[in-house]
């Protein structure tokens, strides 16, 4: 059993976690066929995946590091208790990647999920354990969104295995969500650490040819353009001075001379 | 300007924040002479790296994530300022790659460094930081420390460039480090977060081949044995029931079903 790029004779590709749209030129690259593995198959088709390893090599390609996932960990397990040698091949994933924003990986605290509100369900704890990290001085990074392979609470209830088309958190919703809990807290009579003029990151398709970074205030992620998915967002703590001078470089404010501008005001 | 692996004509290799013994294979995966740029160079010498990228196209390989040192934040700046292009392409780093112990990326807290104690200078804030992630049910990787290039002060002080032989801090002293702060802070009449029992993570040469993994408790980590450099530590948080599954793959008892399983005791 190999996570990841390896010459396994057998190989599935999972992208659930993320966004793939590489699938073609990975057989491409790997002259071999790969079969996509959702989370439904991984998560219930998992010893299947497994069975397969005493006659062959299977390879278990995965997006970003292969654990960051926990299903992953089961695969782990799963294979340990079937005697399944298993090894590894880490890859770079947004957990260290983002530090091309400038920002440094050591002063990073606990890294939260930022989930879509529906009508009835809105929580607000992460917003609570980016407060946390940022009374402590550390930066958060927020990972948005997925919802790929969803059902709608209809067909969930008439067993319909029709699903939704994706949806992938964009930057501005991830903002507008942050800015909403805000103004709740503040009718809440609570003046929270994190502001609309708090320093933000926007980030697009990292590693990708067409990433995009933007750096200004909440209030500017809530419109910045930065294009289709994968985002991520970052809400900073406290800055050192090169931290601050990389995050210029990205800086949504065209004029970087300007009183307007997000770092002059608030870093 | 390119960081790390890319077809650029001049390519520069550090390895002073890791251990590289890779250098002769990587010439060979090239097919290209590497110029090994130790960190004088690259603090000391930015600009003329960077002078060449007008003529040629310049790749900086490093081991790990190219942003886990401001060394290289500072290289990015420069070339900006100077016109420069540059594109970064990202690799796995310890920050990410410690996932194949079983614990969960998103359950870390700030990642700290355990600096080599001398006779005169002995900080302890380190474990405030690990006290703190522990609080907060968070893990802690720690970073151990690397000497290379150190002059003896003797030396410094003559202004010889003599160096002393690279010294790679190891599990077993790192352990030994925070046994002893826990005894100063008990005799200073606290009762300390972290203990001898508390659950620890060696980990030795993650990715390479001959990578090895030990979990137990702090007092274990004193004593396992490892091998070669590069280390590096996890003092754990609360633990999820799979990360727990997890660490028992790795653990140092030998008889997992024994009263004295570092497990059992304190998970």
């Amino acid at each position: 059993m190999h996570f990841v790029e390896d010459d396994g004779s057998k190989k599935y590709r999972t992208d659930y976690n993320s966004h793939g749209s590489a699938g073609h030129r990975k057989e491409e690259f790997y002259g071999k066929e790969l079969i996509l593995a959702d989370r439904e198959t991984v998560e219930q088709e998992a010893d299947s995946i497994l069975k397969e390893a005493d006659v062959c090599d299977v390879a278990f390609l995965v997006v970003g590091d292969p654990f960051g996932a926990t299903t992953h960990s089961d695969l782990v397990l799963r294979a340990v208790k079937l005697g399944i040698p298993y090894r590894v091949i880490h890859n770079a994933s947004i957990m260290n990647a983002v530090g091309c924003c400038g920002l440094q990986l050591y002063n990073f605290g606990e890294t939260v999920s930022i989930v879509f509100w529906t009508d009835a369900w809105k929580p607000e704890s992460f917003f609570d354990k980016i407060k946390k990290n940022r009374q402590n001085g550390m930066h958060t990074l927020c990972l948005l969104d997925i919802k790929v392979k969803e059902q709608s609470l209809e067909n969930l209830m008439k067993g319909r295995k029709i699903y939704e088309p994706p949806r992938y958190m964009s930057v501005n919703q991830a903002a507008e969500q942050l800015l909403t809990i805000i103004k709740n807290r503040r009718l809440q009579g609570e003046e929270p650490e994190i502001t609309e003029n708090t320093i933000c990151v926007g980030l697009a398709r990292v590693g990708a040819p067409d990433q995009k970074i933007a750096s200004g205030t909440l209030h500017q992620m809530s419109t910045v353009e930065l294009g289709g998915p994968l985002h991520s967002m970052i809400v900073t703590g406290s800055m050192h001075p090169l931290e601050l001078e990389m995050l210029k470089l990205f800086s949504v404010d065209s004029c970087s001379n300007s009183e307007n501008n997000a770092f002059k005001r608030t870093a």
